[in-house]
């Protein structure tokens, strides 16, 4: 498939979507609104891929879609991933500055200038939340945790895989290295069930995050090398060009060190996480079995609600 | 209660979510992490609060906590709210522009004109999203919404009442004058019999908007004289300085006449909502009944949980 052909799949399945009022258009690639339908599939996607870490007994946390512009900072977003970035901004002045701003709206001038930066920035991956609350020695038995949440990452694209605005499920392990990477095993046995019983098609690929630039090239051949990041993939627009569903990634002492985790026997924490794309896996569901939920297969539907 | 006693009293009920862990602190006031808890009884008041509009049979719609920034600019929210605002920014820079982003990051120096207005912001108020989608003319039956989901509003307090990321359940109604002040009238019988179904003390009041400034003081006295918000407010702190924990709201045609939309016969629509703002109606239950949701009445958990 050539590029301009690829372009014309993601615009021809979102239209689809579009068309059957499961996605609703805000104007803005990426950014949309979604029926009672599409929802119900993506929380029986979520249900589901909790379902499979119960086993695990997690502690079940959940943020709000933002977070502190300090962890923003600290986890170095801006520094790697620029590009994705969604700082918040707002209005600290009075009311002379007021009536710059307004002078501006009305001129339809940039404003940018009259907001500064707000402590808060958009959440990238709804487990970044979490690791700073953690900070000090973990408990006995503790280490385990489940979340999920609304992310964003400034990427507008036609491709309804690849939105602004998605919702993520994280299960996280926070332990000795050992303890990691055993139970990232288990969820490399785990995923291609849960796939599998909901008929899509994947392949796992050892893969990067995307880095900016230069020195990013460099970080993302290293992350590969170290097998840091397994990615479930899904071909909804052929076997070329396949998005990344699902991912476990391992984050060795990353965490533990930048914000002062310990394992409950006092040595530095190690974490990792695996992340399910709700609305990526979603949307692949549509493409999979079409747009009218009620002739989806038994064999699925009772694995979303079952 | 004086002011600083006011503060206390704000600071002690947010310690004691934070002692129960219900609440989870993230080094941001207004910024939290919930338990699974204390979702629970969110989502409990958000099931209540969908199952008393369920008689309209709305269409139900999420949005992402994110708008478009043509929305957030159309509906005039940097104008007549400044301080509460939330515009998104980002980097759009080459290599040259990160290398000076990352220099401002080592040297801690101020990096916003190292980024740029991005085309989305936060949502201040969940039924925003929707009025755009409705451009147009209504078909025949339609004009009943419903949805929920995380907003954002730029004001840091110690009040846990007082959130900068909250939750809200709005029902929504567009249609003719009298369509929307009826189907109010139905909300002003609804609402109370709600909050009384919970334990939960309240009054009810006209209200205003926290319009920013000068001009703004006209809007908010007009707001008021038009009787166009109704609040229901629990004195979670004393009877001298309750919260709004539910508003209903007449928009006139506000909405109709900005996105362009029509009744089905023709006529430019009007508007109103409903909004329940989730985190209120929880942490005022938890001030009312106790930390430790066991122990509180059946009559309470029988709504929330029927």
């Amino acid at each position: 498939m050539s590029p301009e052909e690829l372009v014309l799949a993601h615009a021809d399945l979102r239209d689809r979507l579009f068309a059957a009022k499961l996605l609703v258009p805000c104007g803005v690639d990426g950014l949309y609104g979604r029926s009672a339908t599409f929802e119900k599939v993506l929380n029986g996607v979520d249900a589901a891929a909790y379902a499979l870490g119960i086993v695990d007994d997690p502690i079940t946390i959940s943020f709000p879609p933002m977070i502190p512009r300090s962890t923003f900072e600290a986890v170095d977003y801006l520094r790697n991933f620029p590009q994705l970035c969604g700082p918040v901004f707002t209005f600290t002045g009075d009311n002379k500055d007021h009536s710059e701003l307004v002078h501006r709206l009305d001129e339809h001038e940039d404003y940018s200038d009259c907001l500064s930066l707000s402590e808060v920035a958009l959440t990238p991956a709804c487990c970044y939340p979490l690791y700073p609350s953690l900070v000090g020695q973990l408990g006995d038995g503790d280490g385990w945790y489940s979340t999920m949440g609304y992310c964003f990452r400034h990427e507008p694209s036609v491709d309804p895989m690849r939105l602004q605005a998605f919702q993520q499920r994280e299960h996280i392990r926070v332990g000795t290295p050992d303890d990691v990477l055993s139970w990232r095993e288990t969820w490399v046995d785990r995923i291609p069930k849960l796939l599998e019983s909901i008929g899509l098609e994947f392949r796992t690929e050892f893969a990067n995050d995307p880095f900016f630039g230069r020195a990013g090239r460099l970080m993302s051949r290293s992350q590969i090398e170290q097998e840091l990041k397994i990615e479930w993939l899904v071909p909804v627009f052929g076997e070329d060009h396949p998005t990344a569903c699902v991912s476990a990634n391992y984050h060795q002492n990353h965490f533990g060190e930048l914000f002062g985790i310990s394992t409950a026997d006092g040595a530095e924490a190690h974490s990792g996480c695996v992340g399910f794309g709700l609305e990526r896996c979603t949307v692949a569901l549509f493409a999979a079995h079409g747009t009218d939920v009620s002739m989806w297969p038994d064999s699925v539907t009772s694995v979303l609600w079952p």
